[in-house]
């Protein structure tokens, strides 16, 4: 069996998430709460019922907050190194149904420092045209300018440094060494960047003299940086915040790790032209049928190995549509390509309506990032 | 013999100036550099005669450059925790004779980070106290606020951080470990903040797109920093900065370590009123002199362990009158008391001075904090 690693710098092998959630100490989202969002929301978004959203921290206390009248804000980030893929776009669609849903703010936090410091063969100067690119399609997925925050972690350390070394004067060497593996010989400003990230949890409330809860949803190799953070706020005298855990998409490959834009082949880029889909989910997509067309007739396919089928779960909201697809694959009627194609489609609609929306995105960055 | 260490963050045991240049491979400042400087400057400062700024790194190579036209700036800084007393001062008031004689810039850091990350009982509060209070001192000294420049390092991150991180990415834990003594259970903090310090070194370069030297006077136990700094700000394509270093004042009680703001019976406070300098001599100051009167006169004193004597190193410039000082100590004409009463009307003019600027610093204090 491979070995499971599950951290912010390394994701590696077949990831058993009932594991995780043992591992981690965390809880898996249950019916319950379920039941208690769908009060609020009036409707269980298909990633909370399909279980892509999976597992929390401290959910109750946010919901028990908000059903007596608290407000509280959202808070997710992304690492700007490369192009954006349908993993982090699924992870943000979430975040801006939350949004929608509970009318709150977002802080989005772009880890410019973060990526500098972490590759080794990346530039500053690569790092901020990257951290451009992916701010025009955070933009372009439609959250609220009013209400939604960029921070990014170079350009406002001016307020975020300062919070950052109280967060850092409370975290040892020890700590990080165990939380994320690191050695001597991992640089200084990698040993200090998790207080940078910490920082989001509690600056809100600080900028507006509040004491609202913070929650964050992430993918869950993220988890580590929070699972230090929680202390350390505390210690700060802030709310610890709240976490909602997601699976990882898997690669067009198969179901080892997780979606990376590192490797274009695995996965699917929002700037991907329709020709370019096709051919990578032809091309790559690992299928769950059988090696012939009689053969798959007869026997039916794997609806859990086979990528379409699982990325269908991420982009066919509708659940009687996507049970039949299922149903059909497994029964042998429906090919490996038609449910391809069956992907195709709906990924083609998605990115060329995100694609226009980008064209215009340049004119709102202004609106995005954060004024201090 | 008490083990030597000289570090930023533990000076201890009797200092060995001599091996100190071997340990750290630096030079001393020879006849020929005075020659050198007092070609340009028309004189001498009496602690570089007195060889209490007595070894450097690199300062022929700004001295070459200087003669051919190219200016540098100064780059000092102010670690603010406590009181700023005589210690400081000396080391300041060199600053300043270098900047008027020189007529150059001056980039004065004050690392607030570094003393709040570094002292577990100081509260963040308790430092921002302590930066305003020191900055006051600091413009109290008069420097030319046109060409001084404050840099507070939590309220300059938006442009030291970014800097920061370029120097953070070339530094290991293995490094910071063997330069400053840290275990795995320093805060990650404290880590990072040697990529704080060495900014300033390249920072003005940076915002003026220029290429000068940076020349910085400090106590010896900061060069530790510089010596990381100055392979870092190479391989960034910055010029590596040159170094004066200065000996320590000795204590008012003696001749082991540095003196410091943590006990204010060793030292004298730049806002020590008159009866206090008065009293803390008399009672403090470590008498190099015989039991008795009697035996005084017959012996003579020992002007090298006398911390009076010592002290008029600093602040009698007149070469005769110490001499004379010195010598009818030792002859026995002069008594300890005696010795102490010059000190004291010495620094009551020095101190009375500095408290009359030091109530105008505070209207001062714009002009001096950089505009980024």
């Amino acid at each position: 069996m491979t070995k499971t690693k599950v951290n912010p710098y390394e994701v590696q092998g077949e990831i058993n998430y009932d594991r995780l959630i043992k591992e981690f100490g965390i809880k898996k989202i249950d019916k319950e709460l379920l039941t208690r969002i769908k009060k609020i929301t009036g409707e269980i978004h298909p990633y909370l019922r399909r279980e892509i959203f999976f597992a929390h921290r401290d959910l109750e206390k946010l919901l028990d907050a908000y059903e007596s009248g608290q407000k509280f804000f959202l808070y997710t980030g992304c690492g700007p190194s490369g192009p954006i893929h349908l993993g982090h776009y699924s992870v943000w669609s979430f975040v801006k149904w939350l949004q929608d849903k509970f009318d709150v703010e977002l802080w989005f936090q772009f880890t410019d420092d973060e990526k500098f410091l972490y590759l080794k063969n990346k530039t500053y100067e690569e790092i901020q045209d990257w951290t451009k690119q992916n701010m025009l399609d955070v933009a372009a997925l439609g959250f609220n300018p009013e209400k939604t925050h960029f921070l990014i972690d170079t350009k406002h350390a001016d307020i975020m440094y300062p919070e950052a070394i109280r967060v850092a004067k409370k975290i040892t060497f020890s700590t990080i060494k165990a939380s994320f593996g690191f050695t001597d010989s991992n640089n200084i400003g990698s040993i200090f960047y998790t207080a940078m990230q910490t920082v989001p949890i509690f600056l809100p409330n600080v900028l507006n003299k509040k004491s609202e809860y913070c929650l964050i949803p992430l993918a869950i190799d993220q988890d580590p940086h929070f699972r230090i953070s929680r202390d350390v706020v505390q210690k700060l005298g802030h709310k610890k915040p709240t976490i909602l855990h997601a699976k990882f998409m898997s690669p067009l490959t198969g179901a080892t790790g997780k979606s990376s834009s590192s490797n274009s082949s695995k996965t699917i880029l929002m700037t991907d032209s329709p020709s370019t889909i096709k051919t990578k989910i032809n091309k790559y997509a690992f299928s769950g049928g059988q090696e012939t067309t009689e053969e798959h007739r007869k026997k039916g396919g794997n609806t859990e190995t086979d990528v379409a089928c699982q990325w269908l779960k991420y982009f066919e909201w509708d659940d009687e549509k996507l049970e039949k697809i299922y149903k059909e694959y497994s029964s042998g009627k429906l090919l490996s390509g038609e449910v391809k194609a069956i992907l195709i489609e709906k990924i083609n609609g998605i990115l060329s309506e995100h694609q226009e929306r980008r064209k215009d995105a340049e004119n709102q960055l202004d609106k995005f990032i954060f004024k201090s």
